[in-house]
């Protein structure tokens, strides 16, 4: 009992032991070193100001004057924000959710009466800027001895400060910590001691600190990713088993763990989010990460891998070698989804999680694409309408209304106007002729390029003419492109604004802002430029964005995607993104369209070939979908396989090679493929002048069967990469077709129509000739002949029309007849896709 | 310094001091108290089960397995997670992520080494589930003395309970519970006292806590709603002026006040959310709230503001008399907001905010219908081509392809051969007349009903017919009815796979599910299905979800928002959702159709009505969409609005007491309203039967501007309601409609054109006979001549065709002509929608 009875002792407040003593607050040396933080932070940060907000109810006390005061000695920046007296918890709660949000405060101080101070007030405040310490996250913080985090309390801080002055031992002090939380205040406060005053320093370098913790947070560090662990089954189960075996972190979690921050972050339920691009600000001044672009041979109609080569080298870079990695995917079509394809999600034991998330309506970009391309089409044909019924007196009235009395162009018209060459403002000023120049688009209706789209593979909207216009699938719409390679949400708009959708009468280009609609599509496209955040199956992180057709686009996700992945990984860490198609046509397309808008440079070229595909290149016979393999694709064949390492893998590692790039051949495994074959592969493609050729077992074994791949990129990335465009983008639209068809497609010459020659010279006359060129050609021959594998040669290239994507920036020779518009087959993948109602589990993806 | 010494005391353990003394925990009372507490528990609940999860590294240690026997005494549920004995970090968390995600766990206990127990791992736990205490945020509760949410480490509840039972006085006790932290484990471990068998009662007393807290937040309680201010500022800025003036609540924080569990909702950004509907199993119990359909009189065609009505009262009932309250609105087409109408967000001081997140893609539902839509269309053209160009065997071989040699027919399959009355498996054993009759959908091309749609307005789709069928805008789409009546995932389900999309040669219906694309349907719906979440302007809680075409559907938002609002707001909360266009076409659907799908009885009617709209049907001259205002409805004119009164209100009113529902009308004030003008309207309205009758000013001045409205309805509520349907469902189809003209539109009689009456027999010769009806009439008129305005009388309602929407639920006869694709004007409302690329601030909607 008489040892209990010490416990008592603590009930006497600590100032009244501290104070009476003799011992005083030295705030003149915890202003000088808070002083020299602040010296040290902008040495490093020369722009940075720390900030604080103090929260007060009515005018300022003398104190406020005082310690203001002091602040302005230190140069730290503080803000009031001055309540009415009076005023109530929901207000000063408000108040603190927006400084919370404010990434330009560093802390918030209350200087409010203590009967203000509740629990739901004092928690309100994130631990990260409660530079007072009072919430009780940071005050449990500090209990447990955690200071990493949290903030010591001033109170604390001046106590021990004062302990050590005097040379109490250091576990006191420590121990001091944990009880300082009984100190009252108010008992503090009836000594005399004007407290704020004494502990203002106090706050004061603890805002320093916070600012300087917020700084360091941004800059690049290793991940400390939680990776998922992978138990991989033999056989294989199916995809769809596979990505609901695993439970995705969620995707708030690791968006922290790759140093996003959580107002840069907009959830879609629990495993997609966007990412807002501030993120580019913040980090602008990070070195990019190394930049892998992972391309194939001439595939097989079966298609050979690349998406889940992409994934499974992030999981084996991320999750097994503990680089920082990134993927950045295409968002799939539904058509062919719900068509012959199935899922796009990667596949086996290398997938992007939940697969039936990122296959169905992801975030909704491709459902605002529809939306967007659909309102210029239906723009056009209603304008169509509108002037050949209404006089030019009619249109301008209803174009240029009268609101109360007052008649105003919108600024879309003004923009329009200006292109006319009439700097007018006042409506009432335009000549009848200028007023007929301004209300007629004139739009020639054999002339309309515009087509509306649906995300459904409908093949008889193939053959449907509405109004002026028909149909494509929504991946095709040239907004799809521009969402793809614009790097700003200003770009973007520009770029929809200059989409051109048809040609007057008079030979003129008439452009979306012309219909006015420009600025109802950025509205519509507001969200779908932020890149979707998701993960690998290993809880690696995977951008999600963008899926411009590869017929007639350029079909690589998008450059935002890239940039952002770039500064999120950084400097020693890599982004890996795929380009659709053959090398041929996907690679030569990144580099040429893809890096001349983005500025980024790649350093190592993934090429991805199957034993299959290289057999069916050495002259094996005929691989068609929905038909049995032949036997030389199952049994062992070294000679086939010799005769495509040497014909189509050399020609596309030599492709590489024109753009300066290191190359790295990744041959995807299959069951079937012996270990000859593998070596032989191997053993040729080094040959052949690739950096390194190594198997993968990444769809049976997930990230630890691609850990060979990934130290091959590891180690070609150190290389140096000489990287250069194939054209010079002033070179005449005609040449950099033959450019493109000669070097890297093997053929003679090229040979243009009429048509195309005529389009040729209008886009000439029109100025996009320095646009680069995005081929539509087949990709299952390095010509424009799918028949032909291996490498043809002997043959011109028949150019039998030419378009061009203005807005998305480029021109698009046709070569032989593309669909943009895939039909359904006669039993579609839907017929095995089901959802059970009770546990929402979705069967039938593959 | 002397002084100071004494804090060299508590360096000495406590239970140096406390066992030496000869205290000794007395389990035996904590068991009992624990086993009381449980019994208590389960008296109140009894399917309840308290579960105590621990993760344990390794096998079983003899403390566990005596802690286990002691709990099964108690009745407590423990689950073991044995991990390895050398598991990482990594491993623990993930364990603990997923234990806090299941809401039948209700305590996480970590019998582990104490290296194991890192701050990352024990900060994982959820405090909530935290029995242990050990968390920085419980033991910073803990240490402010917070007790209401955190728990009471076990280690501090035997100290203090040892202390209690030797009379220590109850300061020192809490003095104790803020010291208890400093004492290591280890050291209480070194006196031989086997701790963690005399801890483990206080823990399972936390469980059964943590349980019973987890109960109690499932009740209903009044919330703690934080309201937003508003400042009305006259003039009345722009609507979006004023919804971007005013920020919302993170809409976790919105749901977290009015009692959603985290795990219940999914974001979408920052400021909608959709909601779980496994919300509707865990509070099936509660009683649910009043429901309230705002209605109107017959409108202009300006309209009279029945969703600002809505808004308004919302705002006035939760943020002004503070009563839990919900609105429940219909999420708008993109065709009108790009068109001539703009926003449907509500209007001045009584909005949803953000509007333009309202207004836009929200969370994709009507894209999802789009997609679904479009699927069942391009199936069906798909179909009948692949059926005319291939014989019985290849259609055959290619619907149930033999995969790995093994033939078998999809669930989807299944359903259909039951259907035909062909009870086989095994594709082998069909006859080839069974093959024949299964492989042929044998679709009539003249008899198919299934449209295309967009989200557009898009005149030029109107007249185009592409493959077998043409277009509608996406919420006339039956897939969107659907959405909106059903009333469970299974539900919709059922509902997709009946729905009818056309007629086969022989006369049978053919549905969703023959074409076999009922399962994908769901899986496009998946999402779709769960109402968004939203707030007004005043920080109050709004559902958002479908919005039929009130032209040839209900016009009624969902039943499962409507439901899952009932259960949050509790007994003594109101739902306010709104009905499309007039009382006689909007409530009479409400009621006849929703309220029979969903088994929700209404409260009270608020009958919404204006002056203008008064004086039109008092006989004032037309009103049109812009045409400048006649000065009738400028100037006062109180014959006119007695006039209007005196018919169409009053014959509203009189529609709304055929369902025994009371009235409250509604006036919503303009600023051209004189008092005698507004006093007038209530006077009549009362004396025509209304409950109450009052103005509302909820445009200018937001909820409190619609104080009186909600005290109104409030008082009106607490009347007993007579609920009865109009007609008996299983009447003939004709007399249903006889029914509907006559007592509610106030026709003479019925006249059926032929091929109405042919579509009759029809749909009663397949079965369809007992559907409710859903009449698609113009809503400017209660008869179908928009021109005649008032009570017009002595007319016949021609029927002039009979359509059903069989996977909705209803036949809809049309009389006369309605557009199911709106066209765009020559000046659409895009001309003025901007997006400023670096504030990202969206101008020009309105």
């Amino acid at each position: 009992i008489g040892a209990l009875s010490q416990l008592v002792f603590y009930f006497i407040p600590l100032n009244k032991i501290l104070f009476p003593l003799g011992f005083t607050f030295s705030h003149r040396e915890v202003v000088q070193s808070t002083k020299e933080a602040m010296l040290a932070l902008q040495g490093r940060n020369p722009v940075v100001q720390p900030l604080l907000v103090i929260i007060q109810a009515g005018e300022d006390d003398c104190l406020l004057e005082i310690n203001k005061k002091m602040a302005g000695r230190i140069g730290l920046n503080i803000t009031q924000i001055c309540l009415a007296k009076e005023c109530s918890e929901d207000e000063i709660v408000e108040e603190v959710l927006k400084l919370n949000e404010d990434p330009r405060v560093h802390g918030v101080y209350l200087h409010l009466p203590p009967a203000y101070i509740t629990s739901r007030v004092l928690n309100t405040i994130k631990p990260e800027k409660d530079v007072d310490g009072i919430s009780d996250l940071n005050m449990g913080r500090l209990v447990r001895g955690d200071l990493s985090k949290g903030f010591v309390p001033p109170i604390a801080s001046a106590v021990l400060d004062l302990l050590e002055k005097h040379g109490i031992h250091s576990d006191i002090c420590s121990y001091v910590l944990k009880v300082w939380v009984r100190i009252p205040h108010s008992s503090l406060q009836n000594t005399g001691v004007p407290l704020c005053f004494c502990l203002a320093p106090f706050v004061f370098f603890n805002v320093v600190g916070s600012c300087s913790r917020w700084l360091q947070e941004q800059q690049y560090r290793p991940w400390h990713l939680h990776s998922l662990k992978l138990q991989p089954m033999t056989p294989v189960p199916s995809d769809i088993e596979i990505s609901r075996a695993q439970t995705p972190k969620p995707v708030d979690q690791l968006a922290e763990e790759i140093g996003l921050l959580p107002e840069e972050l907009e959830a879609y339920g629990r495993s997609k989010a966007k990412v807002r691009l501030s993120l580019l600000d913040r980090l602008h001044k990070q070195p990019d990460g190394k930049y892998v672009l992972v391309a194939g041979i001439t595939p097989t109609p079966l298609g050979e891998g690349k998406s889940t080569v992409t994934i499974g080298l992030v999981q084996a870079l991320s999750a097994h070698l503990k680089l920082n990695s990134f993927a950045c995917l295409r968002q799939p079509s539904q058509g062919p989804t719900f068509g012959v394809k199935g899922g796009a999600a990667g596949g086996g034991y290398a997938q992007v999680i939940p697969m039936e998330e990122f296959n169905l309506h992801l975030t909704g970009d491709i459902h605002a694409i529809t939306a967007a391309n659909n309102l210029v089409a239906a723009a056009i044909d209603a304008r169509m309408l509108h002037e050949a019924t209404q006089s030019d007196k009619a249109l301008f009235n209803r174009l240029v209304p009268s609101v109360n009395g007052v008649r105003r162009f919108s600024p879309i018209q003004i923009s329009r106007l200006c292109r006319l060459g009439i700097n007018k403002i006042d409506p009432a000023s335009l000549t009848p002729q200028e007023v007929s120049t301004f209300v007629r688009l004139d739009l020639d209706p054999s002339k309309i390029t515009w087509q509306r789209v649906v995300d459904t593979n409908d093949r008889f909207l193939r053959k449907i003419t509405v109004g002026q216009t028909g149909f494509d699938i929504a991946v095709a719409s040239e907004i799809m492109a521009i969402l793809a390679l614009a790097d700003s949400l200003v770009d973007m708009k520009n770029r929809l604004a200059r989409m051109v959708v048809g040609t007057s009468r008079s030979g003129q280009p008439v452009t979306a802002e012309d219909l006015g609609v420009s600025g109802a599509l950025a509205v519509l496209m507001k969200d779908a430029i932020k890149p979707t955040l998701m993960q690998t199956l290993e809880g690696t992180p995977v951008f999600v964005h963008a899926g411009p057709f590869a017929n007639i686009a350029h079909g690589n996700s998008s450059v935002l995607a890239d940039k952002l992945a770039l500064k999120l990984v950084g400097c020693d860490g890599f982004v890996v993104t795929e380009a659709g198609f053959g090398a041929d046509i996907g690679m030569e397309k990144f580099f040429n369209i893809k890096c001349r808008a983005s500025g980024l440079r790649p350093n190592v070229v993934v090429l991805v070939a199957t034993v299959r595909a290289l057999k069916m290149h050495g002259g094996g016979p005929n691989v068609s979908a929905g038909a049995p393999l032949p036997k030389e694709y199952i049994d062992e064949n070294l000679s086939l396989v010799a005769g495509g390492c040497r014909s189509n893998l050399r020609k596309q590692i030599q492709i590489a090679q024109l753009f300066g790039v290191p190359v790295v051949v990744a041959l995807n495994v299959f069951k079937t493929d012996t270990q000859a074959e593998i070596d032989l592969v191997c053993e040729i493609a080094k040959e052949c002048g690739a950096s390194n050729a190594v198997p993968c077992h990444h769809w049976s074994q997930g990230g630890r069967g691609s850990l060979e791949l990934a130290q091959a990129v590891n180690e070609a990335a150190s290389r140096p990469s000489h990287f250069k465009f194939l054209y010079n983008i002033e070179m005449p639209i005609v040449e950099k077709i033959r450019t493109i068809a000669q070097q890297v497609y093997g053929a003679d010459d090229i040979e243009l129509s009429p048509e195309a020659k005529a389009k040729i010279d209008y886009y000439n006359q029109q100025g996009y000739g320095s646009l680069p060129i995005c081929m539509a050609k087949t990709h299952l021959s390095l010509s424009h002949m799918p028949d032909k594998k291996g490498v043809p040669t002997g043959f011109v290239l028949p150019i039998r029309d030419v378009r061009a994507s203005i807005g998305a920036g480029f021109i698009f020779p046709l070569v032989g007849t593309m669909s943009t518009m895939p039909g359904l087959p006669t039993r579609p993948c839907f017929y095995d896709i089901d959802l059970d109602p009770v546990t929402e589990e979705i069967t039938g993806l593959f």
